[in-house]
């Protein structure tokens, strides 16, 4: 039995869900090592809706994380309240604004943040269990609230966001788009990604490293 | 100045617009050759909405190809109707059903079909100025159509639409997941994507392979 990940997810496009290409990626890389992997996202309504060819809310709709997810995961895709921790062997967010919007509320409100309790609880059970969490773009912000304090991470060099991580008591690093964190001690590994990349093959050359290295660090 | 190629999108999601691995998966090649590109999607309202998890229809919702393409090119797109192929060196078009139920009726209408006037314009503008043109998944169902009689693709090897593309007097070639089939005189080159893949490996093999004849083939 090959190795197994759980990645998930928050919706479909960067300024509203997931991050496309972070996303799209992620399970490129996780398949070309022969690595299996089943997406997950919480039942719930977004945030809110961008109209992404103009950057603003969309009046009056509204879209399910859960659904609009599918159409990232070409419909294999299971609510994340079915995610065992148990059966997966590492777990991978990449980042986008549904991260920051909808899985928590950092796009709101910044160092006091909560999380989704549907999103803290399997990544609690991940991180006690010592398997590999792997995070990407702004999803690093979530580890200082979930995991504790002094856990290395990187977003790449935005002040405020690194700022916030440090108010939360993480451990910011910076880091290149082409190049990932890693907190041996607490088996977290972090990437800038589209917070720092220009280019689609920047996201890659970070994103490969990351998946990389969750495979390295899974315990079989 | 490097090499430019369009690529033209019709929504964000495999069941009702743009395949978004395939997408995806050409974005990041052209960008790894040094290849500059720009999205294109028609300003109009999609065949219809999927909900990707259960795989049916959403009644009363309605979607623009161009506003959910735009998620798909982290909003650097463009109208179609913008799009001079006197810019570009090449156009590629991945799959998905909007390609047979936006771009084109192919889904509902076989090989009837009739593909929108502001997607057969640019199109034939490419091909009569010999430039090179990559289609994947269910888009080479549109060459005979667009481009006329005996010119070899591939959609892997469905028997109904193989039978659709030999109906309209397209000469159609059995090819597995990871190749192309390549017609020199006509520089068009089609792989069958998602037509075939079980995993996204697979369909990357063939779209890097794609992507590449195109580079090959561009004449500077």
């Amino acid at each position: 039995m090959s190795k197994q990940v759980a990645v998930i997810l928050s919706g479909c496009g960067v300024q509203d869900g997931a991050e496309i290409y972070e996303t799209t990626l992620t399970l490129l890389r996780l398949d070309q090592l022969g690595i299996g992997y089943r997406c997950f996202a919480p039942d719930i309504v977004q945030h809110h809706v961008i109209d992404h060819r103009h950057g603003e809310p969309v009046p009056d709709e509204a879209r399910n994380a859960l659904t609009e997810s599918a159409r990232l995961a070409r419909g294999e895709i299971s609510e994340l309240a079915e995610l065992d921790p148990q059966a997966f062997d590492a777990v991978i967010l990449p980042g986008g604004f549904g991260v920051a919007k909808t899985l928590s509320d950092f796009a709101v409100a910044g160092s006091d943040m909560q999380v989704l309790d549907a999103v803290a609880a399997p990544l609690v059970a991940f991180h006690e269990a010592r398997k590999p969490i792997g995070l990407m773009c702004i999803a690093p912000v979530l580890v200082p609230r979930l995991f504790g304090e002094g856990i290395a991470v990187t977003i790449g060099h935005d002040p405020a966001v690194s700022g916030a991580i440090s108010a939360m008591g993480g451990l910011h690093r910076g880091c290149k788009v082409d190049d990932i964190v890693v907190d041996f001690e607490h088996r977290i590994v972090t990437t800038p990604a589209y917070m720092l990349a220009e280019r689609i093959s920047e996201a890659a050359s970070g994103i490969f490293k990351l998946v990389d290295r969750i495979d390295e660090l899974i315990d079989r």
